[in-house]
């Protein structure tokens, strides 16, 4: 295999730190049993506070779909599951389609790493032809002024990956920039779009999707250990919704629902500036104290 | 391998219909390498439609993993997957353990089934030890007269596992029984219980969490083409809240997020008598029209 961390890089170059990100080598390819591998590289522009922004961890697993040339139809779910630690450099992804059905697709993505090849991520994905059927929102848009309106957040935050996101709060803010003292909320609400600027797609809006800071921080006067070990997103578009998006950005809602044990739920909701709820979310973080 | 539906079903014949239905026979157990193969036997009390519901094949998955032997800790999610439909009779789970970390373990489960053991269903599942931390509800638990003061529902619908639970509706009532025009909200509030009587575990409170019926069937004047493909719940309770709970009802709310292109997401919420979340649901649904 002649794919290094470099080699993907230099391919890449002039490309949205995004679409490096999902830049990968094919390394095997059993088309018709329905099994690809493919090679990537985590992506430096995305870094969090250890690792890889869990959003484009995500993107990555769902992208290994995407390419896959054999998939039909368009994402409508994808649960990612976080298992451990993934480091800097490269990583490969098992890509399986475990079922075939008469107009939706069922697959299975690994993200493997190390000498071992150790499990480090893994997602069920389904894909699926959208039809044109009767259709209904039944949650209601949150108010919000127009993006314009709304000024974008200039703090610095330590973390490569927030630098990513054009982030504009309409409720809440970042955390730690505040009252120390807790709030009896956790709900956030803010027009968020990729920074630079780039045409929304499904993986940059799952990516999105995990762009909510870990709920507890709004709610404790400390910063705890925390780490998502489980995230569900389901997708309500069309590749034309999300054309129709473009560069724009969402508003995307968020707040914890239960906070137990050591482990606590989040909430999101993703919307177009037209209307359209485009994709719900939640996940499963955990947290030490 | 000696396992049949008869010598299953002889063995627990004096069982609860839900203990039968998470009945297996051990058929491959390689603990060092945390992989176990059990033989199960779909259940005929908690039949659906067609083939079984989807609620206690996710109990039977669930199950798998809370059989294992190196399991340690207590459900926290589990993500179930339905890629097939599952055919009457004997069935093969696939438990493999895919992690395991300090205090915390992955799981993937498959359910195979027939001559070429194809995959029908599968889950991703993880367990942790529970630690007494800092907790809080956000959500708050919809205000319900006791279950005692609400009738249950003495309805005959021709579905086998709708006998398997006792439901009192608050809010909403079983589909199809009331004015046939469409309904602006999908919300339903109910107290369940299994029936008969069972004290609640995690792997029946996942089936419980499944019990809601469509949200559609409430949306639409008509009955239309509909099935679960994929559904996570996580769990916000202890053993020892469960066994508070024991045979009492749990509050169930229900109610549609986004219908849109053939699928559309209902979440939920299961809550005790005394006020606890005990887990929380969504899952998407195929629709044909």
């Amino acid at each position: 295999m002649t794919t290094t961390p470099e080699t993907l890089a230099a391919s890449s170059a002039d490309l949205h730190p995004f679409d490096q990100a999902v830049a990968f080598e094919r390394a095997l390819s059993l088309e018709g049993r329905g099994l690809t591998e493919r090679v990537g590289v985590t992506s430096a522009a995305y870094a969090n506070m250890v690792g890889p922004f869990g959003g484009i961890t995500a993107a990555q697993l769902l992208s290994g779909v995407l390419k896959a040339e054999e998939r039909r139809g368009v994402p409508v779910s994808i649960t990612v599951n976080f298992l451990a630690p993934i480091e800097d450099g490269e990583f490969r992804l098992v890509v399986t389609r475990t079922r075939e059905n008469k107009s939706s697709q069922h697959w299975m993505v690994e993200l493997r790493q190390g000498a071992e090849q150790q499990l480090r991520a893994n997602a069920t994905v389904i894909t699926a032809v959208r039809r044109d059927v009767w259709k209904s929102t039944e949650i209601v848009m949150p108010t919000a002024p127009a993006p314009q309106e709304v000024p974008r957040v200039t703090r610095n935050v330590p973390l490569r990956w927030v630098e990513r996101y054009d982030f504009r709060f309409v409720e809440g803010t970042v955390p730690f920039t505040g009252d120390p003292a807790d709030s009896p909320s956790s709900r956030s609400l803010a027009w968020v779009r990729d920074e630079p600027p780039r045409p929304v797609d499904y993986a940059s809006l799952l990516a999105l999707s995990d762009s909510f800071f870990p709920r507890i921080f709004f709610r404790r006067a400390q910063r705890v250990p925390i780490g998502t070990v489980t995230m569900t997103t389901n997708f309500h578009c069309r590749e034309e919704d999300l054309a129709a998006v473009g560069t724009g950005h969402v508003l995307a809602l968020a707040q914890g629902q239960v906070f137990f044990g050591g482990f606590f739920e989040q909430t999101a909701q993703m919307w177009s500036e037209g209307g359209q709820c485009l994709a719900t979310s939640h996940q499963l973080v955990y947290y030490r104290e």
